[in-house]
């Protein structure tokens, strides 16, 4: 059965659910942070999802990035798979600019996480609105 | 036409093709990193690829992560599409141990990197060698 890990529950809210992944967001206003988390229980490695999961996830998360780069204008998009810390298979797709605290470097480690103000987090989640597919249900709150 | 971009042609040494994707191998003795590059030119994000390209990228990461992480006994893998410094398209591939010089952090910006010596570089090679599907021709060298 799946469970969200821990951390990523504290660290992220969850947007909603795409057929495959829970799409979460960041709570680090640095950096419009998307993570996708496959809703398999005890899985670590992409590898590790059967090949129709695999695509599909490879679906998602192309879906997500171009979605999140044309609506807020990225310069790039970083996606990645790491899970050093947390162990539970996440996506991050990262939307970068020139000008963010990081750039060029990966967000990893770089500069303090910042507050989302309550109306800048409600800008961001009406941007997204309107990119995601139909696929994607989001969560009532 | 697809060619390899300068930077990744210093850093890196060619192994051979996948269907897709040029396999490149960092010069980089701290970590066995594996760089994957879609033969195609002026594309950077996995997106811009055709919906059946976008599959055979993913095929082909999750083949070379499971043989790698299988061959190498390593901890975890890291996979990750980033291309802030270098905008053509690649897919790192990491092999990561709790024992390495940057876990549990991203390996970008942590170790000097290290060079390989050249019997350490043959033994990876062969290493890889069982665990790289049919589909993939070495170079010849």
């Amino acid at each position: 059965m799946f469970e969200l890990d821990p951390r990523l529950q504290a660290d992220a809210w969850a947007l909603g659910d795409f057929p495959l992944c829970r799409l979460l967001l960041s709570k680090d206003a640095n950096y419009p942070w998307l993570i996708l988390v496959p809703r398999r229980a005890a899985t670590t490695e992409i590898f590790e999802l059967t090949e129709a999961e695999q695509a599909q996830l490879a679906v998602e998360t192309a879906q997500l990035a171009e979605g999140v780069k044309t609506a807020l204008k990225a310069d790039k998009m970083n996606v990645a798979a790491l899970g050093n810390v947390v162990a539970q298979l996440h996506v991050h797709v990262i939307a970068r600019y020139t000008a963010d605290p990081a750039w060029p470097a990966p967000v990893w480690g770089k500069a303090p996480a910042v507050e989302y103000r309550p109306e800048q987090l409600d800008a961001l989640k009406d941007t997204l609105r309107p990119v995601l597919p139909a696929t994607f249900t989001w969560v009532e709150n």
